[in-house]
């Protein structure tokens, strides 16, 4: 998988790709819908790159794309990345290459689009981003075993872990229509919360809001109604990946979500990130799937895939940080929670892809799938604050002598994402941020 | 909400309406979206009428329709219901009423469209139908205390009914990809399964295939992200409801379930009629919601609806019919496994509604909520086989001889619905139907 695109010492002609710390250098492109903030123009793909965004439209007006990616760059001038996640992985290639040559200070492509800059880059600091894609289904897995253990003991101290967890992928319908993405604000919701010492519920704003750092899977093309995606054929299904918040009310959550799962807890808002970064950005940072503790069992045939062990994982790190109203007011930083890994998700995202699909359940391009928490061994890697905080027992303190059991009206919930390999240029994912607002309580 | 379009001596131009027989007289009027079969016409939208659609873009471009009905008229053009139904219940009703006009055998547009008729009705028997909307999101609902309590005897034989049963409505979100118009094929699963005497679970057919027989309630008018729709309010955000089948794979179901809910046991298929009746067509059968036992709670504020002892009920009759490839073969007629009512369903469509948008979760023009499985008190009540047949314990004998724990390969199971009340002409829903076929084993 790896090629030229990946080359450490590629060099862009926007400077701002090549100062080493950001997400965006050359090697990484990730994709995105954009137009100039406050503007009529229409929504349309670009890729980040430093500080700025290519308009892969212009650049394709302008004739200054390979030919070979003119159905690919045609689908950019599009509101959404549908249409272009719906092609081939030979057509996602040869747009990357073709924007890599147009984005490298050393090609001749790369010169004339140099010295024709205005009319290529908007400024990230410039443009409103929305959600990359149009977002048929959303499916939220469950695909942590650290996540999964640590929040069934305080769900279920006596069976944390349930019997069918290390056979199957653990995944439910989430909804899709309360995407939205990184920026928008958060309103803490209200709900049915249980009564105290068994009384009867009452309905309240959530005293229990949390978030839950997440990666979002975009499915590439789909399959039939009543077909399947063997775990050979998943990669090609698969576009990239963005960074997913689920926020999620665990009080709400606790009362309702017995026998059905997770509903009104999760539904009212899921942040993504807006930039999709692509699997072929992905390839140098791919490690081998999570090593199965000694004494559980091997995948099911189905979700076997003889290439785990080299590269059915990913070294991704993803950050969470938060900075509370009080931080904002007094100038402080926002101050790191925990840090994850998805390396060390219990299931692979193929393996996620081919269940889902192992039914006959038809995907289509532009579904999510969220991992669902991720969470490691350690207790700084822990996703969410409810297992940060054992449910609330131990507050977490925060430099400024804030505590956070849980979510409190004003804080901003940033996550992060990068990868890191010796001899390879960094990338990372942008930001997934939200602020929660304070619930609407004229409605009850 | 009675006007003359309800009115029981009301007689429609196309005989077949006037039959006494017909789900679709005059009175009911239920919007599809159709075509000729096997033709390049355009998708539209219609109203059944007796063996007949009448073509609603066909008489608006005669101009034959009362000018305040243009908004709605022009939406009709589309291949999709959403338009219709994002617009307001006057719009609905002037439609309702123009078309009503028009069909009379007795009014002047009437005799109008009368003598044009082959310009404006396509046959039943030519025509295609898809799904009757886009669904952005589908949610299903476990409205049923019946069912709740049959089922969760099976599940949880210890704790069939869980605390917050009578408080909550029961929901989770489901998969909109594999929504299905009637006739659709329906492909029996595969999927894992819990091993024999705790052993691994393995990739099998599903042994436990069953139907669950509900109605599926399209929303109508949404409401924005962050904000709710009070149960006054609910019935303007409702749009009409259909005969809706979620498929369900038991022994899927068994071993997935747990902690997150149904997944791939139900999103295999789901099968939904194509017609969909309007609340004002079901406004002759309105009737006092389901009346809860004493010692029951009463709904929280949120969802306690004054009218709910009037109207907040639909007395409507879901009949499950069932035809085995040996019965087609032998030319014997469906058989009916049982006949539930949506009278008896513990929580209204309104308060459906009202919870779904309490937490600020954003419904959307076209999203489907389903009832859940309608089972009532007696055995010919329950909605599907889980019930019907204790778990597979009691099979069900048919008239030919044959017996059925669950569903075989070549079994048709046919929805029906109708209302019907003394002084007022009956209405249905036609039907919602799908044969089983044999699981495409090829894949694993």
């Amino acid at each position: 998988m790896l090629n030229d695109t990946h080359r450490p010492d590629l060099r862009a002609w926007v400077t701002s790709a090549n100062d080493g710390i950001t997400d965006f250098p050359i090697q990484n492109l990730p994709y995105g819908v954009f137009r100039r903030r406050a503007s009529d123009e229409p929504w349309r793909v670009g890729v980040a790159i430093g500080a700025e965004i290519l308009d892969i439209p212009a650049v394709h007006r302008l004739g200054w794309l390979d030919g070979s990616t003119n159905g690919a760059a045609t689908t950019c001038a599009s509101g959404s990345l549908n249409g272009l996640m719906s092609l081939e992985p030979d057509d996602w290639s040869a747009l990357r290459r073709s924007l890599s040559d147009l984005l490298r200070h050393d090609t001749p492509t790369g010169r004339l689009a140099h010295a024709h800059a205005d009319a290529v880059l908007v400024s990230q600091a410039d443009a409103e981003m929305r959600l990359p894609a149009h977002v048929g289904d959303y499916t939220d897995f469950y695909a942590s075993v650290f996540h999964a253990t640590n929040v069934g003991s305080l769900f279920r101290p006596d069976n944390p872990l349930l019997p069918n967890y290390k056979w199957i992928p653990i995944g439910y319908h989430a909804r899709a229509s309360s995407l939205v993405v990184s920026g928008t604000p958060v309103v803490r919701p209200l709900g049915q919360v249980a009564g105290e010492g068994g009384g009867p519920p009452r309905v309240a704003r959530s005293g229990r809001l949390d978030y839950e750092a997440e990666l979002g899977l975009f499915v590439a093309r789909g399959n039939a109604l009543g077909s399947t995606i063997s775990i050979d054929e998943a990669p090609d299904h698969m576009f990239g990946i963005a960074l997913l918040n689920d926020w999620s009310a665990r009080d709400i959550q606790a009362w309702e979500y017995q026998p059905l799962g997770p509903f009104l807890a999760k539904s009212f808002a899921t942040t993504l990130s807006p930039w999709v970064v692509t699997f072929e950005a992905l390839a140098p940072f791919r490690v081998a799937a999570f090593a199965r503790p000694a004494g559980d069992p091997s995948p099911l045939p189905y979700l076997a895939d003889a290439g785990d062990q080299a590269y059915g994982g990913v070294d991704l790190a993803v950050e969470i940080w938060i900075r509370t109203a009080r931080m904002r007011v007094e100038g402080q930083p926002a101050t790191r929670l925990s840090r994850g890994n998805a390396r060390d998700l219990y299931w692979t995202m193929a393996q996620l892809l081919t269940h889902h699909a192992s039914n006959g359940c038809n995907l289509q391009p532009g579904d999510l799938l969220g991992s669902g928490t991720i969470s490691g061994a350690e207790r700084d890697s822990r996703g969410c604050l409810l297992e940060l905080t054992q449910g609330g027992k131990e507050p977490v303190s925060l430099p400024n002598g804030e505590k956070r059991r849980f979510l409190e009206d004003g804080d901003e919930v940033i996550l992060r994402g990068h990868c890191e390999r010796a001899g390879h240029v960094r990338i990372g994912f942008g930001e997934c941020s939200g602020v929660v607002v304070p619930a609407n309580t004229s409605t009850y």
